[in-house]
């Protein structure tokens, strides 16, 4: 890989999450983790896998503007109309392109090549631990999600049985089901070295929540006058 | 406490606080916690206490819209306003408004009354551990602040030295050292049962974004052709 590919990249990509700090930083990790998956792999085509992390995410803008489109593929066609303007081969395009197609979780479009399966696998990573809890509530906070739903009871839920949006929900409904899910062997085990934080931090969050409530509502009980019982 | 008035003070609060689900949890916490804390104390009014934890955070929209004006102020003066007009007796009222003004941290008001002391550890409290984690990740979101800066090598910065705002930042600016400012023994003991959870996550989320960065950056510079040293 030449210098000026990797800025040319990196500026595009930069131009395109102008207003995402959040965004760029997961867009570094990602290129960093699948360059530690990627020295356990043979015959990776760097050139393919660095462009594909840096412009895996080009997309996002478009599908926070409109949820319906998936960021995926609207990442591909503006990486597809990048790289062509600036002229680089057909089957580097198509290899790219097919990358960032395939890189989103659930998608029904899974992995083909080496380099689209590091991909999957560091953006995944970046679900796992301390920093997917970490991404997962800066997400909550920004579209005003609660960290918890309450059941019929008036306690805290631990997100199991949700139907509404919440950090818990997404705990239970996502983060902690993900370490199944990569196709790399050092994906995998990167992962599972991270799996203990975010589960230690849900139970932790749970514990305190609960307890705060569970306590609490039965002193407040206790505090109304006897006549005029809650 | 008769149940009227605590449904009056609820009302009055979450009519303050329709557009934040956080707000208004944490405001329940907060209450739940200064009751545990409430029941190892002697000769506590629990009218006082009650209300004052309801309304202690009224004021957090008006901050919200105005960052120079201080929601202890401004929620002491809405929920003085808002008793007057209830006609609850002077003393109750100038009491529950010397709460609310003495809650907020560092503020060169100190709490004076018991039920002040309560109040101001319940809402700390809500800092410490996993919730206090949480609640700083969910604002950072909020406000668009990112989980760390990079050093001038291009590293992980800890948060230590760092003039920018982050969460890193605010782990080691205020959530880190926080454990030392309770008035009530009860609260230094639920916030000391919980600093392990959030240490525990600063340095699981600091080793795995170091790490990434450390690695990658290494392995990045062993990918440029030779005669494009980066």
């Amino acid at each position: 890989m030449t210098r000026e590919n990797y800025l040319l990249w990196e500026n595009y990509m930069q131009s395109c999450m102008e207003d995402s700090a959040h965004d760029k930083e997961h867009v570094y990790r990602v290129l960093y983790t699948a360059l530690d998956i990627a020295r356990t792999e043979r015959e990776v085509d760097y050139d393919v896998l660095i462009c594909a992390c840096l412009l895996h995410d080009v997309g996002r803008k478009e599908q926070f503007l409109n949820p319906k489109l998936c960021h995926a593929r609207e990442g591909a066609r503006k990486a597809c109309e990048f790289l062509m303007e600036n002229h680089f081969a057909e089957d580097f395009i198509v290899h790219v392109r097919d990358c960032i197609i395939t890189h989103r979780f659930r998608s029904d479009a899974p992995p083909q090549s080496l380099e689209a399966k590091i991909l999957f696998d560091a953006d995944k990573i970046d679900v796992t631990g301390a920093i997917g809890i970490a991404r997962t509530l800066l997400y909550k906070g920004q579209v005003s999600e609660p960290l918890y739903s309450l059941r019929s009871d008036g306690q805290v839920s631990d997100g199991t049985d949700d139907d509404r949006e919440s950090f818990f929900h997404e705990y239970k409904f996502k983060l902690e089901g993900i370490y199944d899910s990569f196709y790399t062997k050092r994906g995998k085990e990167i992962a599972e070295g991270r799996r203990a934080a975010a589960a230690g931090f849900y139970q932790n969050l749970l514990r305190e929540t609960g307890e705060a409530y569970r306590e609490g509502r039965a002193l407040l009980g206790d505090c109304y006058e006897e006549n005029n019982a809650f």
